[in-house]
């Protein structure tokens, strides 16, 4: 397989405005909300144990991230994956900084056990949660993208599900097939949580596109990958670059992903 | 009556510079401060049990969103607005997504028990607050624009306050006297979180002009519906927009709103 | 002595990236680490019990804010101070509001009690901090600027700390020295929580010169009255302002704070 259907996968985004359920870190909620209103997707944070279940259910996909977890939303995270799993709904889980504490291990090997369809980190936050089968290691920051690109067909396999490992070069796969993306700007990193809205942004493609959930995944990727590049072509820095990216995920067309050259089997 | 005095409302905000306390969701936080701050009034944030009344007390008026709430916010919010209710402080209910769950249900049916002054939502949320008193009935989405508006004039009499139902058009009542407001753009609903702020612009304009409550709502609303106007004219996608309606607020003047023809009696 | 090394606090900064565990408000989180992302440091948000030590023990520096307190994130904020204390981490204390409730005057008493580094506040927070010593009194918000530079010099002594005090000019002493600081934009408080930003800002300079205690508080409240005052030459309103200060921030150099020329001894 030399391509993916990247454009289909963008278009049903558009056309059907998925409803997804976020249940993600403080810093990341008002970003990923714009971000998901901007690719025309519909996004609702909510985690109350008192509702959150009975929500999930009425979702197109459900994106949860452990950035700022505490017990009470631990609590909601687990009784929403748990909703997903059962009706479903498909879930993608965001593992932030998963190596740096032990009660975020705890958290995400309790949230694996729901079966998300897809995971999304950078090559650390991969590598740790591959690790945590194995011997429960932290995590080397240090490792090669080989190590890590390992790391991720290994958690894909375990988990049956997707893995997008994003950073300088994004590596996505189902444990079968692989693929990098190339693309962005080197001021991505320099704007907070544009990785947690790509996670709740693979959430929506999912809910989109359910019967093709590679292409859905690496359509999100590829969806950021060409407005950060569009983005940074404008910016001044990281405050005109958010905006402009912003303007870039609203104004991105299937054509422009059909184009996409950034594409290519790992 | 042909005309409310808007301009008289707008003046009233940009000379007092009334503080306003907002028990808001996470998504909306940083937006509706900075709302708040464009227009000239002045933001608290705070929730707590353990401060929450005393607080109220100090504000010119109070804010209620329940986007994302739990048990200790729920808690929180029942004391400022007793704490509102008690000292005559007008308050603002935003009921967000309430016919989504079974948990915003009852949680608005506490607060509406505190004598809102106003309530600001759209038409689903308008609808679902109206028949929480009939029979407990969900939302019917596809409702016709006279149906929620009949809704909104039964929930207003009913409750004695004011109501804003904001969409494409924007319909204020009291019960006896209603306006419709024209304006804004169509990019408003892909930033988020512009309703939430709007209710709280809504409590700023109450806490200026106390004695004229349905000019205040209708001076927040079409102070909205002009800014918006003005941003959309800039705006190249939803980034720009929210920059530049920020930018629109901060510059609206008095003036403005005289010239102001999107306001008519409906 | 007639200058502080403001250039190579700045420069030790951009090339050390420093770790800053924030535990902030709702309303602050995303603006706050944006600006540490684009001055060049790395913020990460955790507030639970559960992890709040293990991590401010990894992080360069800790930055607590009390904007929205509560019971939960109290314990969290007690925990990690002790911990940055233990550990000889530098932290910084931001008291927001402290005159409005007494649970803020008594949170705000627990956490001195653990030794911050550095206090950032405006006039009426550094008052009130100074007088819960003596007699537990509220804010004066008319006092003059020269009760307060006395406040401020007297909490400094009283804690062993650096304090700066900002507003239209700032005020920053060790006890014994004392230095204004000049610059900034009119635009400022009309933007949400660029104070508490400044905040982490200032212990991302303590994170990487603490040596330098009073030159790296001295250079993060210069580069915010650099960069305001060049976000306010481009700034048409709030909107824009906050995008051209990230924009600002992030293309700040140790020339432009070696030719900043509104630092002066007090």
């Amino acid at each position: 397989m030399t391509s993916l259907p990247l454009s289909d996968a963008l278009f049903a985004v558009q056309r059907t405005t998925p409803l997804v359920h976020c249940i993600t870190n403080y810093v990341a909620m008002n970003s990923t909300a714009n971000c998901l209103l901007a690719m025309g997707a519909s996004p609702a944070m909510l985690h109350a144990p008192e509702e959150v279940a009975e929500f999930t259910h009425l979702a197109g996909a459900l994106s949860i991230n452990i950035g700022t977890p505490s017990a009470a939303w631990a609590e909601g995270m687990q009784l929403a994956a748990r909703a997903a799993q059962e009706s479903g709904t498909p879930w993608v889980f965001d593992p932030v900084a998963v190596g740096a504490t032990r009660y975020r291990q705890t958290l995400s090997q309790a949230l694996l056990a729901h079966d998300p369809d897809a995971i999304r980190g950078n090559t650390s936050e991969i590598m740790t949660l591959a690790g945590l089968a194995h011997a429960g290691r932290g995590v080397d920051a240090t490792a090669s993208i080989d190590e890590a690109r390992a790391a991720a067909i290994a958690l894909a396999r375990r988990q049956g599900c997707l893995v997008a490992m994003t950073g300088e070069r994004d590596f996505i796969t189902d444990g079968q097939q692989h693929w990098y993306i190339t693309g962005g700007h080197a001021l991505m990193p320099r704007v907070t949580t544009l990785g947690c809205a790509l996670s709740a942004t693979v959430a929506a493609f999912l809910a989109a596109s359910p019967s093709m959930p590679l292409a859905a995944v690496a359509a999100a990727v590829a969806s950021f990958a060409v407005a950060g590049q569009r983005a940074g072509q404008q910016a001044a820095g990281p405050g005109s670059f958010q905006v402009a990216l912003l303007d870039a995920l609203y104004q991105l067309t299937p054509d422009d992903l059909d184009q996409f050259t950034g594409l290519e089997a790992a």
